[in-house]
């Protein structure tokens, strides 16, 4: 529980990030905990140390093996108003819940893409930061109920590309991996970054740019990405439909690899 | 205290309305009223019925006189993820706070406002709805700290003038009131309404479109409305600088009197 005052609550006052617990390991902590420095400086927020919430992580990870585990932080409860007080009282709260399971076939056939009619409002204050405000996910969210449907595909006001409701988009086109620019919209997330590392380390090309759905939907392969699903290639979005992504398992499998030998 | 798994923290997935308790009764419950519905109906939410906010609020201000009421609605607790649950249960969150005293030449001289950096995205799902999604504000209201400006002036990307950080803003030119275009951004207040309608009932002309920054600069008055403090003309907003304001000063008559005989 936390208070009715607290201003996450109020105002959607704070930042989170979603993780793996895995084997009783934290999965790319380093990479988690650069992004809530980096997210709470973006809100001037002042962030836990990071023995802070790893003490926090250990006692609430002690019997558990496998997990995911949420961290949220806000600027705690203060005076009436939006102003934020100038010494705040941080709330930290740290949650576990089991880790979905998705059908194999998300995974290895690739998934299907609802097109959202939302199109994410651009706020370069807010770009690439994982706030509390989130209700362009929950009404986008809200567009299908169709099982076969794994994930939304958001644009901006513009018609560009800008991510799953909750995930990062990569397109392949002449073995270019590309992925939208997030200065004005979206949530950039530890995986996405992991991916951008990967293709440096192996020397593959990966811009980051404006993509249009037009270009989107004419591109070789597709995949998401996020810190929980991993990696899924789309099969279908829109007029877009791939059935082979040679590329989008060959990054899997490298994925999957450096994760084994580089967890943090 | 709330669940730290509650919706309206997770994500801001609610709404609210903040008003006022003046000698015992609630002013201008029915327009709040109305305008919970319809907030909920641009969520998604259903509102719950007004006998039993009527009820909630008959507790909770049995034994006060005065005082600022606040109510938020949000989603409630449900399973992992931004999709809403198909019935949701909802949360009711009242709560009072003390009237804040401001300083009386905010009422009777005007305030002086700061010209806020941050513009306002835009997005019409949300437009007008006062959701929980107010990093904006926050991050606007951060952006001064001196006592003697009493409110911060926001404008869209494209130079159109909104709101105030936490009012509604109405211009005066050539005995025309003119008020924001809220279809893309801001918030609709009560009091902006009741201005809205107490200029049709006294056959004065309002307005309701698009404003730049530099019409704003040129208006006769400003002033500023919120259902706490009532109206404050505004004396001062960059080039703008108005010693007397006689039609505000006239409509913060007519408001008064009309509140005195119909509260509601």
């Amino acid at each position: 529980m936390i208070s009715v005052h607290d201003r996450g609550l109020l105002y959607g006052d704070g930042i989170f990030r979603t993780l793996l617990l895995r084997a009783g390991k934290l999965q790319q902590w380093s990479r988690h905990y650069s992004k809530l420095l980096k997210d709470c400086a973006a809100i001037k927020l002042p962030c836990p140390s990071e023995a802070t919430l790893r003490d926090d992580l250990a006692v609430l990870t002690a019997k558990v093996q496998d997990a995911v585990v949420k961290v949220m932080i806000t600027r705690g409860v203060a005076t009436r108003g939006y102003t934020p007080p100038s010494t705040p009282s941080i709330t930290r709260i740290l949650s576990l819940s089991s880790i979905p399971s998705f059908p194999e076939s998300f995974a290895s056939s690739g998934v299907h893409l609802h097109l959202c009619q939302l199109r994410l409002s651009s706020q370069p204050y807010l770009a690439g930061v994982k706030h509390l405000n989130r209700m362009e996910n929950v009404l986008a969210a809200s567009e299908w109920n169709d099982p076969e449907i794994a994930e939304g595909l958001l644009l901006d006001e513009a018609g560009n590309v800008i991510e799953g409701v909750r995930s990062n988009i990569f397109m392949i086109k002449n073995n270019e991996i590309i992925t939208p620019d997030l200065s004005h919209s979206g949530v950039a997330g530890v995986q996405r970054e992991r991916i951008i590392d990967l293709a440096s380390k192996h020397a593959m090309v990966c811009k980051i740019k404006n993509i249009s759905l037009a270009e989107l939907l004419q591109a070789d392969e597709i995949f998401l990405t996020n810190s929980v699903i991993g990696l899924w290639p789309v099969r279908k979005v829109a007029s877009y439909d791939a059935m082979h992504h040679p590329l989008t398992e060959l990054i899997t499998e490298l994925i999957k690899e450096w994760l084994l030998n580089d967890p943090d």
